[in-house]
């Protein structure tokens, strides 16, 4: 997006599945980019720094840290974080250090030391827990289950107070399912979707639980991506959430066997429901995308089928500059 | 209560406002009585010690003393916490620390350790934020604005996450603006209408923001407790969340008129709205009572001018053995 060209960025949690295409893309599209991660090694920081990129190894749950990379920022985005409902069952009170005071010393730091910078931060549709009526729009109650959803509910109303008390630029987009080109994966719990991908094109088993007919909402991550490129940029965004998906549901088993027929390899076998998952599922979701379309103007251009096709690409070909100076993280 | 004769209870927070009304009904009641709190002096201890109360100073954001603490009990109260919207925004860190931590702490107590105690939290009308529609039920969307809201909606959250996933017999009581007697205040901000009580009592004058006509629902303490005592009893509370008020709105300079009527002292002065008092107002609030009444059989049992009376009643006669002990606290 040209709006970015020279912009002074700072993605928190740049190595992440949504950073690192996120910085990506930045990247490519000449923004001045810093990245904080907790996970930044000397070897990345020294790659990162011959194509320009400022790289911070650092802990959002330290406030200093938060304050001493936000001082220039024009745009922030907000995205480290723990991921994922089980993990952050395993786990509370981590969840709650990064996921709650975390994110809380970002939005303090813009408040006591920059507070014209434009924050987004991701929210989930697991915020909403188990859903009444299809499709998803901002307004249905949200009743999380998973500590995971109630701290992004958390990470959210921090955002919209800080708007609605200091007069921050934040807002707020609740993604739905999404999948894409990613570095390696530490555990495969954290994106099912991704990690059948890698299982196809493995020729390995993807195993489905039950029938498999839960229904999701699978979003490729270069939409996720220009979403909040557009949410960054806009002024209609400051102090609104937005739920973003591709607006299109799909059986979790007809999705698996999309992955199997695009990568021409694996093959699905259905096993039933271990306990802890059936608690963790929370029912069907597919995501109503009529506000972000109107007030942002985005849409979605990928449909699960040209999504996971690019995304096999992606794994197939030689890597550019950007994913190559981060290989080293795996 | 007669049920509560005998029963190990354990209520943290004891020596709040909520916390004091609720235990002395509970000694009175004959319940095998802890009292759990920050604020517990050895004088406290040994005055609660020749009543048969058993008085722990603990703090919740230590999980050790929690765990401690619930071992041996049936119903705990999950009173303790920050006060007040203010006090939150003042300090955002303490506020998730106690409010958010703390409470989880207890919960992780109670699953790890006494999975059968039966836990009851009190929320806050203040997790709604602006309101759309009165009277406000329990389904109504909940948008907090303050940091304190924004953590009862958390604890909230937890209560009901704990039950979801681990079958802990864990409830919910929203309250709306409780008043009655009480221990002398550290902040009037804490409670604006006992704090006008005592004005009142001192023949001091009653300072109304603007015109003072934002509704909101006042309930008498001795109504509060009522409810808690029939939630920490009931099964079918068990996973459930209850708006609690006492159904009626007022506007505040009403409330106030009536205050210094059945006083009969104090006078009311209107002054302009300070610009933080404005931002954290959040408009009219009347509580819909339908669901607690059906479920609990519990209703409210005081006017506002009986609530009142009752309350100066309290404060010019003679203190029994319960308040006395306490009143080395201030």
């Amino acid at each position: 997006m040209k709006e970015y060209k020279g912009k002074k960025v700072l993605v928190f949690g740049g190595l992440g599945f949504m950073g690192v295409n996120l910085c990506h893309r930045l990247f490519f599209d000449g923004a001045n980019l810093s990245i904080f991660d907790l996970n930044i090694t000397d070897t990345i920081q020294k790659n990162l720094k011959d194509l320009n990129i400022r790289a911070i190894r650092g802990d959002i749950t330290n406030g200093d840290e938060c304050t001493k990379a936000i001082a220039e920022a024009e745009i922030i985005f907000n995205l480290a974080g723990r991921s994922g409902a089980t993990a952050s069952m395993e786990n509370p009170f981590l969840d709650l250090k990064v996921n709650g005071f975390g994110v809380l010393n970002i939005l303090e730091a813009a408040r006591l030391h920059n507070q014209k910078v434009k924050i987004v931060f991701p929210g989930s549709r697991l915020q909403f827990g188990k859903v009444e009526k299809l499709p998803v729009a901002e307004d249905h109650p949200m009743r999380p289950t998973s500590l995971y959803g109630i701290h992004k509910l958390l990470g959210e109303n921090y955002h919209l107070s800080y708007r609605h008390f200091y007069g921050l630029n934040t807002c707020v987009l609740r993604f739905s399912n999404p999948y894409g080109p990613h570095l390696k994966m530490k555990k495969p719990e954290y994106n099912v979707f991704n990690y059948f991908i890698d299982l196809a094109l493995q020729n390995s088993v993807l195993k489905v639980y039950g029938d498999g007919s839960q229904i999701r909402d699978y979003i490729f991550i270069g939409d996720v991506v220009d979403a909040l490129l557009a949410a960054g940029i806009s002024k209609a965004a400051n102090g609104e959430v937005f739920n973003v998906g591709s607006g299109v549901g799909t059986a979790f088993i007809e999705a698996a066997k999309v992955i199997v027929k695009v990568v021409g390899k694996g093959r699905i076998e259905q096993i039933s429901w271990p306990k802890q998952a059936q608690n963790l599922e929370t029912g069907d979701y597919i995501a109503d995308i009529t506000k972000i379309k109107k007030v942002l103007g985005w849409e979605p251009k990928y449909s699960l089928t040209s999504g996971i096709e690019k995304t096999v690409v992606w794994v197939k070909q030689k890597k550019d500059d950007f994913y190559a100076s981060l290989e080293e993280q795996s």
